[in-house]
C-alpha cells in the first residue's frame, strides 16, 4: 500500500510518501509557516522522487489536529481534495499522537503537548500498547493547572514531548525525577511514522465529512458566543 | 552553528540542514541508488529551503563509511569538495555510529549492521554513554561466525539494527531474549541526528586527508594482491 502522509499541524512541515512498512521519501521543514507555498510542491517532489505518479497512490494519512488553525485547515483540505481527487482512502491522525510517535520506547506514559499560549496548552495523555501510542486521556484544549490536576495520580514516568519549554517547570514540580522530557528533535513530526502508523487505521473515513481538529472555538467564534447568548451558534458562520 | 548533514553510505540518501540543536530542512530518500545524479539537487534545494545561502554553512558533516564504495565515496567527494569550496569545516562520522543514533533508549549494546554479503558484514558495537553512541568493539568488515564469536560473551541486551535480516537467526540463536531487533525506519539513516551529533565534535579534519572508510578492499585490489603478492601494494593503483 503506497501511502502519502502529511503533518502541518504547526510550524514543521513533514511530508512522506511510504509504502507497506518502508519509507519511500520524506521531507522535513522546519523554518517556514508558509505551508500553503510549500506543502503542494513538496508533495509532487516526492511522490516524484519516490519513483511514483500520484495515480500509485492508495491512501491519504493527515495529521487533522489538533494545532495551528492555518496549518491542519492546510493538510486537511489538501488531504481531502487529494483523496476526492485520486478516488483514494483517506484516513486522520491526531496530531498530538503524531508527536507520540516519536518517543519509540518509553518506560512510561507519553504527554505529548503544543504550546497555545497564556497558559494553555493542547495535550493528551498515551501509553504504548502493542508497540503503539494508545490514548489514556483524550486530546484537549486545557490550561496546564487544570491539565496537572487531571494527572496528578500518575504514578509512573511520564516523557513530556513538543512545545515543552513554557511547562518544563510545572511538570518537573510535580512529577520530580519521574519526569522524562523528550529530546528537539523528537517535537518535529516524523511523516514516515505517521504513514506507516496510518497505514493499518481501519476504517477509512468518508472524505467529505473529514473536519479539522481544532479543539476549542476561534477568538472569532467566542467573541460572537460571548455577544450573543441566546442564539443558536450554528448562525455563527452565516452571520459574520 | 549552521551544518549540512549528508549520508549516502548505502542506498538511503539522507541530507539535513541544522543549526545548533534544531533540525532546518532535511529530505530523506530510499528508492535510488542514482546518488551522483540526487545528491547536489537535494543539497541545494534544502539550503534554499532552510533560508539560507552555501555560504552560511558552517560545517559539513558527512559519513565517510563502511558503506557501499559508490556511496561513501560520493558523499566524501562532495562533502570536501564543498567545504574546500566554501571554506568551512569538515568532520566525518562513521556510517554505523550513524544507524546507533537512531536508538534512542537502548537497554544495553547497540550492534549496527550493513549486509556485505556471503555471511559478511560492516558492524561495529556501540554503547550509550552521556546520551551518545560511544564505540565498544571498532567498526570493521568481518563474517557472522567471527563476529558472534567476538561478542559471545556479552550478557546485556543488545539491539540489531540496520541490514539485519539475513543475520537475525544466527543473533537470535546467541541471544535469544536478549536481543532486540530494530524497526525498519532505525535501519535508515537519519540526517538530522548526524548533523546535531557533528556538531560538537572536535577536533575538524584536515579536508585534503578526508578519505572514505572502505574498511575492505575491493575485489580489484584483493585480486591484484593475490596476482602480485611480492609488489608494493601502493602499485596497485598505478599499474591497474
Amino acid at each position: 500500500m503506497k501511502i502519502l502522509a502529511i503533518d502541518t499541524s504547526n510550524q514543521p512541515l513533514s511530508v512522506a510518501v511510504t509504502a507497506d512498512d518502508s519509507l519511500l521519501a520524506e521531507t522535513t521543514l522546519t523554518t517556514h509557516r508558509k505551508h500553503a507555498e510549500f506543502l503542494m510542491p513538496v508533495i509532487e517532489d516526492l511522490v516524484g522522487k519516490a519513483g511514483l505518479t500520484p495515480k500509485d497512490l492508495d491512501r491519504i494519512v493527515v495529521a487533522s489536529g489538533p494545532g495551528s488553525y492555518t496549518g491542519i485547515r492546510m493538510a486537511t483540505t489538501v488531504a481531502k481534495t487529494l483523496a476526492a481527487t485520486l478516488d483514494i482512502e483517506l484516513v486522520t491522525v491526531s496530531s498530538l499522537l503524531a508527536l507520540a510517535l516519536n518517543i519509540t520506547k518509553p518506560a512510561g506514559l507519553i504527554n505529548p503537548i503544543f504550546n497555545a499560549r497564556n497558559q494553555n496548552l493542547f495535550t493528551g495523555l498515551y501509553q504504548i500498547k502493542n508497540g503503539e501510542p494508545t490514548p489514556v486521556i483524550a486530546d484537549q484544549h486545557t490550561n496546564i493547572t487544570d491539565w496537572l490536576a487531571d494527572i496528578a495520580d500518575i504514578d509512573q514516568q511520564i516523557t513530556i514531548v513538543g512545545e515543552t519549554a513554557p511547562f518544563e517547570a510545572a511538570f518537573s514540580q510535580q512529577f520530580g525525577d519521574r519526569l522524562m522530557v523528550a529530546d528537539k528533535l523528537a517535537a518535529i513530526p516524523d511523516a514516515a511514522k505517521i504513514g506507516l502508523y496510518g497505514a493499518k487505521l481501519t476504517p477509512v473515513q468518508d472524505v467529505d465529512s473529514v473536519v479539522p481538529r481544532y479543539l476549542r472555538l476561534t477568538k472569532a467564534e467566542a467573541d460572537w458566543r460571548k455577544e450573543h447568548p441566546n442564539e443558536d451558534t450554528r448562525h455563527y458562520v452565516e452571520k459574520i
